[in-house]
C-alpha cells in the first residue's frame, strides 16, 4: 500500500468513487491533465461518483462547519481523480496551488475558513510537502448547487 | 496552411480579429505570455477585435443555448491571440487548462454547460491533444458586459 | 541595494510588512510557492502586516480609483511576500500571469480598470519582463472585507 493511502487508513478516511458527470450533465474535460511534472486537477466539489454530498449557500442553509467538511469532501475527491490518473497517489511529489470558490449567502465572507478543510487534510497527507499557495473567493454561483469548488496544480513524478 | 487553421476551415469557421480594448478602456497586459514551453492566456470573451458580440447574463437576458455560443465565440477569440503571438496555431502541442468563468441571472448555475462551447470547439480542433483541465465558475460580475470568460494554459513547442 | 527595490525607493514606495492572518483568522498555507524555475503567489489583497487597509465594495462604498490604488497596495504586499521568500525580487525574472478578483457594487463591472493598480505597478517596476497575462473577474465575495484579491505567477531564478 501506498504511504499516502496508509495515512489516509489510520485517519480513517476512504475515498470516494472518481468524479463523474451528475444526471443531465455533460463534463467533456479531464479531471486531471498532466504537463511535464506538473498535474492540473479540475474544478472539484463533494462529489461521490455522481452523487452531489452538499449542496447550499454557505452562512445561509450550509453552516461555516459544514461547508469546512464540503472542503475536505472536495479534497477526498480530488485525490479520487488524482489516484485514479497516477496510479498511486505517491507519485504527487507535492502540492504547489490551489483556488478555492466558495458561493456565499449574502454577508458571509469567512472564505479562508471553509478552505482551510482542503487545505488541513492535504497537510495532514504530505505535511511539509502539501505546503501550497492558495485563494479562497466567493463565486457567484457553482454548478450543481454545490457550495465549494477547489482545483489544485500538484507536482508529480514522471514515473510510477 | 496549418493544420488546425485547415481543420477550421473545414469547420466553416474564421478567426475573429485579435482582441483590443473596448473603447475607454485601457488594458496593460499582454494577451498571451510564453513562459518555457508553456503559454498563458489572458482572460478572453466574445470579442471581434474591440467589438463586444454578446453581453447579459446568462439565464437572464442570454440563454444557455446563447451562452454555448459565446463560449465557443471566446475560444475563436483565443485562438486569434494564440496565432498572434504563436505565428502558427500548430505550435499548440496540447491544451492543458482552462478556467472560465459565467455571468450568472439570478438562479442559474448550469455553469459547466456553457463552458462547454469552449471545450467541445477545442476537441474539435485538436482532439486528443486538446483534452484539458477545467473549472467552470459563476462570476458575479464580468467585464464589459460579457456573459463569459476564459483563461487558458497551453503546451507550446519552443519553435516555430 | 537590488536594482528592483532601488525602483520601489525611486517611485517614493515602500513595501508593507509581509501578510499575516487577520485577528481570528487561520491561514493554514504557503503566500509563496515555488515550483522549479515558477513561483506561484497566493490570493493577496491590500493589506500591512496583518492590517487590511481597505473594505468596502467597489462602486459602492469604494471608488474606482480607491480601487485600483488598492489593486497598488495587493502589488506592494505581494512584493513583501516574495522579497521574504526568495530573499531578492531581483531573483523574479518576469511576470507570467495575474489572476484579480473585485468585490463589485451592483452593477459596477469596471474591473480591469482596477486590476490596473496592479498591472501598472509591476510594469513600472519591471519593465518588459512585468508583462503579464491577466484576467480580472468581478467575485461575489471576497476574504476580510477586502475590496480586491490578486494571486499570480512568475518567473524565478534557482539561485540568488
Amino acid at each position: 500500500m501506498s504511504a499516502i493511502e496508509d495515512r489516509l487508513k489510520q485517519l480513517g478516511l476512504e475515498l470516494p468513487a472518481p468524479p463523474a458527470a451528475p444526471p443531465g450533465a455533460r463534463l467533456p474535460f479531464a479531471f486531471v491533465r498532466v504537463h511535464g511534472d506538473t498535474a492540473y486537477v479540475s474544478g472539484h466539489g463533494p462529489i461521490d461518483g455522481a452523487e452531489v454530498l452538499v449542496t447550499g449557500s454557505v452562512g445561509g442553509d450550509v453552516s461555516g462547519e459544514q461547508a469546512y467538511d464540503a472542503a475536505r469532501a472536495t479534497a477526498l475527491s480530488i485525490l479520487a481523480s488524482l489516484k485514479l490518473q497516477l496510479g498511486d497517489l505517491d507519485r504527487v511529489t507535492g502540492w504547489i496551488k490551489a483556488l478555492g470558490f466558495v458561493k456565499c449567502a449574502e454577508g458571509f465572507d469567512a472564505t479562508p475558513a471553509v478552505i482551510n478543510g482542503f487545505s488541513d487534510l492535504i497537510l495532514e497527507l504530505w505535511g511539509e510537502a502539501g505546503q501550497h499557495a492558495r485563494s479562497a473567493i466567493g463565486a457567484g454561483e457553482l454548478p450543481f448547487g454545490i457550495p465549494v469548488e477547489i482545483e489544485a496544480i500538484v507536482g508529480v513524478s514522471s514515473h510510477p
